[in-house]
């Protein structure tokens, strides 16, 4: 038997040692305003650039972990592994995509143009040849990258290897913003949070993102890797897109949640299920509502003022995946007779701005 | 200050120390053919017999596991305690009522009968008056049990401190269940399993259980204690002493289920979430169905006939709260033609006698 | 045959089923100084008071633990369960002892003094007689506990049930110390850190305590309970109640130690290994010394001044059971000529007061 | 600033980003005999083969799980990502050699020949010159790695793909034995156990291996990988080849291990600790003798036969890094005279033939 037929064999028989039986792990975070809710990591390498894993092994932990769209966005600039590795920006795209097409996550085409700040580093999604992000002058690179359509973000801001003290906007951002190159901005990279970048979103409009700029294997533990939720109209890479463009993200990491409001404030309620049936809650008697969390988040409750006849705890955890109770105390006469009981809580791990918590109303019908 | 005065300060201020935020696990295993699936524990012990703990420990630990309903069941005849604890045998459930009510546990009264085998330990359900079990007799108390309106069942029919060898079913078992003097067997006590008596309680029409038996504090780990599920028509105590009567339980302990067919198939396939689209499988191809297991447990599969025109995985573990791929291809011209794909599976974890797995038919439309 | 006889055989059947086999934690706090370390526990309830176990479930729970030595401190003056639980204020030592003498726990009498604030609760150790402190005037039942030979702590000196908003010192305790009636104080009680309580213990050389307080029965998950660690002569009841007198414990919650440096110093050194061999750091090179940590504290370092001619990490944590490179950089020519290279690192998770971190200094020779 | 300089700069940047503070677990098993006893996998690919990542990725798992040794063993045959990935059959070593040597992992210079079956899958440790193992016809490649002074093992000798039925010793492995072509054998492969393999071991003299045969990213959860225990003369790579060659390992999976017994049995006394004062033991009285197990595995006792006038446990589990209690009760007037008790346990996990466990005797002196 010729060497060729052996290693023929050898690829045939090798294949069944790779299949192995896995699951899928759900993250349970719910849809909202009838926007689906995708789980995404849009910042992550291979041994195309200065990653160590295989880009299948981005498909493979993003299907375990119950991420719905992964980009995969090796640095132009800097290849270390080239002298043994030797190919285009597109290849780790091209490695990874019919194992994702097989597993159904999506994967975006994605770069990170990688120079000193400023700039600094910014990812291109959604363009159509890296390759031709490969460009002397920063300015030519992100130009070509608009051209091509992509969505730009400028990655961990506040890196202190680029950014010792502090995390500056320059005048270069701004003349990125002003000229459509400019989309995005991490909030959260790896294990780094940047409280400006998400003022800055907040005031430029930019769309915010939690990535985990992974580079190595993926050890998410017990937890879960930082992740960029968007609320898109459908589950595919033309929604993925619209949505980023539109400004409809979160971001997730550590059971914290940052983002706008109006996306926050429906994305908790709808973690939640509770009974709408009439308390009757009257002076000196005690009723609990029994409030389920079905999410994966610890949702942290502080009540912000006191409750106007009745007493309601200061604070309260909604542990995810538990049903906790609510109890109310009436303290006054007056308490009978009121139609309707809300309660203020801030909750402690979901921010609007860096120095600011969503505010939620618990409403109860009571009569 | 005089010192009642005191005391009575201090047991206002205590009540405060007692009052801490907890949440309760769920348990998530689904109801089925229009009842509800509630989960049971049947047998446990307090202080007021050779337990360790007070009764309204054995409310809240059933509250913080999720569980619907339990049995406080002291001994009726050891009660090791007694030099201390001074009361009569219905004390323990009168102690754990008010909290079981508060916390919407339904607190079923009951008490073991304890004699020396035969009959062996036989635990009465929904009595009265546990006190008139008291009796020389072992005929009387059961009897006694019997005219109360009690569901009697035989605790661990194998325990090795009375059968050190062997599980044996005595003529005076016979006579019990010739007498309505003897409903239900517990098929799995504490860590004990009895292969006996799930035969026993198909031939005889016996209701089957698993309980705890527990007598120092409840340690569940990440497990969940043994448990007997109840498929009733409410959550009442009602509901619960009709399906007991009618023989709907399955027993489920150490991600293992066992019952009848008739309850764990649908029990099975309640659990599980999948697309009935067409496969449009044809020779050569292969195609993903994506199965969502909602439940706690762990389904273990194993095929039992080849698929007919596919190949179908041999093996497949469907584990809980994940999504588990299952892979078919076809393996002849014939499948492109088959309307209905059958796929024969016995769970190796679902039992319905001691020896017969349950099987179960996963059927896909293919055109 | 009788009753009775049935009654009696059944007692020896049911002690079978109580022998589980279990076995014993280890809890890795190094001994230190030629003292022991012993891993002890001085407040906590049964029903003999206002807890909801059996005395022997504190032994138990200990044993399993890892701990040496517990107290159980009934209230005195509070005792809801007395309608059903008649006995006198010994009865709880009386019925934990023999378990605790087989299973090695070192089982301290004690009992808690249950008072309103000032003085609020006090638990009086190593009593004779605990039915002799039920006195009206609470200072009456002090001074018979000091004349019993007490050792006397007063409890969560900052509960909010009795001080909402501060944590105060009033006359009594002045009283209380000058007359030989107060020796110690919970620094942690529970769940609750009062720092007031550290730096009080500092100023009026009290001994420092940190007890679980535990009502219900103890769960303590992953982690430890809180913990009075005591540096005694010897592992003996004796051997506790003089190193109590004489100051020597630290406090031992949530991985963080709080104490004397001259405890916590050698608590920290005695954890770890590492080589002692020179260094020969020399300018531009770069050394590690691989620091195992033996215990079950996670230390947290920060760097408190900058090595001088060496880059040493800002912060590093030396994990439990783990093994720590420690990265030396040589920066300067002067350093391939400093005989001993000293390292000030702060423990973020020691304290020698309310506002103090232990110092540490890691030397190394160098040549 | 020109391209390159950027390109530079950017590498320096980099750098940190990947400097990240880690630390290494320890794996308790204990030294034996005066030998080391070193942690191995001797079985691993990575991109340069059929793996998943980049060769430093093995060193660094090697190190955060506590390994001693390694070996990389990229198949010569098999190289599917030759495309991409553009070296000869030294380069994975090479890569990895640096860091290994920075992390102080013993990295064992190895190759894998894959053929089909027979002989299979073969590796050779210890080669110099991967290269040259590229030949036609398998006898002339193993003969090569043979006269470079490897050590040649038979890899998953019933891997399922290769022998879909049955686990086969052929003609061409006698031939391999009789020539000095064949040293050891895979008696665990990733989660395959062959118990032929451990038969042939004791009965032809091969030394025994259980490696991981990882591909993608190492995933060991809470548990630990598949490892070759070496017991060496010193941590150093001949140490190891002498051992290989000498036959001094044990295999270790799963909470199992496999080897002789003379081996085995100074592991399991290794791993315990309890005081040798005598037991005193008198018939009717009950003595504990509490052994504290150090090292990672649970060693699970069962009594082969019972004591001489004394009741010992039937079985009984020594749980890792616990203190168990062996409760011992004389039952005879004869074990006062008795000088030395002998206990007699078979130890469940573990083997020293595929149907043979290891028998330990637990000696105490008595008087």
């Amino acid at each position: 038997m010729g060497f060729k037929k052996v290693v023929f064999l050898l690829a045939v028989l090798l294949t069944f040692q790779l299949a192995e039986a896995q699951s899928r792990r759900i993250i349970a975070i719910p849809d909202i305003n009838g926007y689906k809710t995708l789980k995404c990591d849009f910042h992550m390498h291979t041994v195309f650039s200065d990653g160590t894993v295989w880009p299948t092994v981005r498909v493979e932990e993003a299907w375990a972990e119950g991420l719905d769209a992964i980009s995969i966005t090796d640095h132009i600039e800097y290849r270390p592994h080239s002298k043994d590795v030797v190919a285009d920006h597109n290849r780790s795209f091209e490695i990874a995509s019919p194992l994702a097409r097989q597993l159904d996550i999506l994967l975006v085409r994605g770069a990170e143009i990688t120079r000193s700040m400023p700039p600094g580093h910014l990812n291109a999604l959604f363009i159509s040849n890296a390759n031709l992000l490969e460009r002397e002058d920063v300015n030519d690179a992100i130009k070509e990258a608009r051209d091509q359509g992509a969505f730009l973000l400028w990655n961990h801001p506040g890196w202190k290897a680029q950014q010792p003290d502090t995390t500056l906007w320059f005048e270069e951002h701004t003349y990125l913003l002003n000229n459509n190159m400019l989309h995005g901005i991490e909030v959260y990279n790896a294990s780094e949070y940047y409280p400006e970048a998400i003022d800055w979103a907040n005031e430029k409009k930019l769309t915010m993102f939690a990535n985990s700029d992974v580079h190595g294997p993926m050890d998410v533990n017990d937890g879960h890797r930082p992740l960029t939720l968007v609320f898109a109209k459908s589950r595919t890479e033309g929604g993925i897109k619209e949505a980023l463009f539109s400004g409809r993200t979160a971001v997730y990491f550590n059971n914290t949640l940052m983002g706008k409001s109006a996306l926050l404030e429906p994305l908790f309620f709808s973690s939640l299920k509770y009974s709408d049936a009439p308390l009757r809650l009257t002076n000196g008697t005690s009723k609990v509502v029994n409030i389920t969390n079905n999410s994966d988040v610890d949702y942290e409750l502080v009540l912000v003022q006191p409750g106007v006849g009745l007493d309601a705890p200061e604070s309260l955890t909604l542990k995810a995946h538990h049903v906790t109770p609510l109890n109310l105390n009436g303290n006054s006469e007056e308490i009978a007779k009121t139609g309707e009981i809300n309660l203020y809580y801030s909750v402690k791990n979901m921010f609007t701005a860096s120095d600011e918590n969503l505010i939620v109303t618990l409403s109860f019908k009571n009569l």
